[in-house]
């Protein structure tokens, strides 16, 4: 598994340089910025990264969220907050349960870590396969940004193994999602089509689904897809 | 457990902030300062400590570290260099263990943290009772010292108590693998059928699948198969 650190819109330099320095100690060299609100470059970024400040150098500029999320395989969001949206229909996971699915896959997962001020949007959230909360104190829930990034890089450094599983990549993953969403559309005894879909993403993000397991799931979705269109032309 | 943080003769007022700060995030509040040589009032400290500025306010100060020891049931020295010196006859620990050992205990705990710029003296980490050690990068080894406390803190918080998410029980998880079996059974393109649902029912286990993902993948899979059963009876 690549980790690759995504910050949404930064506000603070100091936290951009703690942060590639964490990048660092726990093995890691993709840093990439979206729309970022402080420079990444300055004295005082480049003075908290210490021995990390190649990571600020070769970090990667992006001007949404969207484009940066193409580059990678999998995406997770980090959130104080869990399942504050009632309509993002999906359960948190842990920092452990996230390095515990990724361990020894071959994956590009996007961490992604919002504003200082105000975290990642309901939209943003809604972009990333899954999100991850730290626990922490009901007295304090919000943990700054690069104490964040540190517990889940460690997290995914101590459960790094040697043996890899084939993932199965961005746009096959797309396809079980969109055939198991045009099957759940047909079906009209299905009331929530949009919570339906989005449990049945939530299940082949956070394993993650292998290519194995992708290619068995496709074969039989298509194949029910083509019976039920058989079905209406008959009808 | 009560975990209590000490910090030996810290050096930046930013990061003693931000060490209060983490400190109250996950459930404690004892900051001890053994002869500080950054102001731990300062606005900068209090701008870092955010929602945990009463720790710096109430924060013990000591003027050696012998002192502060015996005011704690046990210490734990923390260094980015294990076992750096042979006459300290002792292995460091990860904070993964530490927070076992303590797990369920009352004790007093002091973990000990060094100066930013040469961490603790050999003397200093003799004084302790065990030594914590980070695993990280060979490339980097060194934590910014409140991304230390951070993680230490995480996992003593982790070993505290237990979140619960609700995951699908046996049986619910059997009616999805054997729904799915059922409609590949009735495909008859899909050639190798105990493989297809040996993949499905790997893909669903490895999760653990929750109950809320079960019951979705469950309502679209019975009824497609309700929807087949009609085509066949038409037949």
């Amino acid at each position: 598994m690549r980790a690759i650190v995504v910050l949404v819109e930064p506000e603070y330099e100091e936290n951009i340089g703690l942060i590639a320095r964490v990048t660092k100690n726990f093995g890691f060299e993709d840093l990439w910025l979206v729309n970022p609100k402080a420079n990444h470059l300055s004295d005082k970024a480049i003075s908290r990264a210490m021995h990390a400040s190649e990571l600020l150098k070769n970090a990667r500029i992006f001007s949404s969220l969207e484009e940066a999320l193409s580059r990678a395989d999998f995406s997770a969001a980090t959130t104080a907050i869990a399942s504050r949206d009632k309509n993002i229909e999906r359960n948190a996971i842990t920092p452990k349960e996230l390095a515990e699915n990724f361990k020894g896959t071959d994956a590009k997962l996007a961490i992604v870590f919002g504003r200082e001020s105000r975290g990642l949007t309901n939209t943003e959230l809604a972009k990333c396969d899954f999100i991850v909360n730290i626990p922490s104190s009901r007295e304090y829930r919000t943990l700054n940004v690069s104490h964040a990034a540190a517990i889940i890089l460690y997290e995914l450094f101590m459960a790094s193994g040697s043996r890899t599983i084939a993932v199965a990549d961005q746009k096959t993953k797309e396809t079980v999602v969109k055939l198991f969403e045009t099957l759940a559309k047909r079906l009209k005894n299905i009331r929530n089509k949009k919570a339906t879909t989005a449990s049945f993403k939530h299940l082949v993000s956070r394993a993650p689904i292998t290519k194995r397991e992708a290619n068995a799931v496709i074969a039989v979705l298509s194949e029910l897809e083509k019976e039920l269109k058989h079905t209406s032309k008959r009808k």
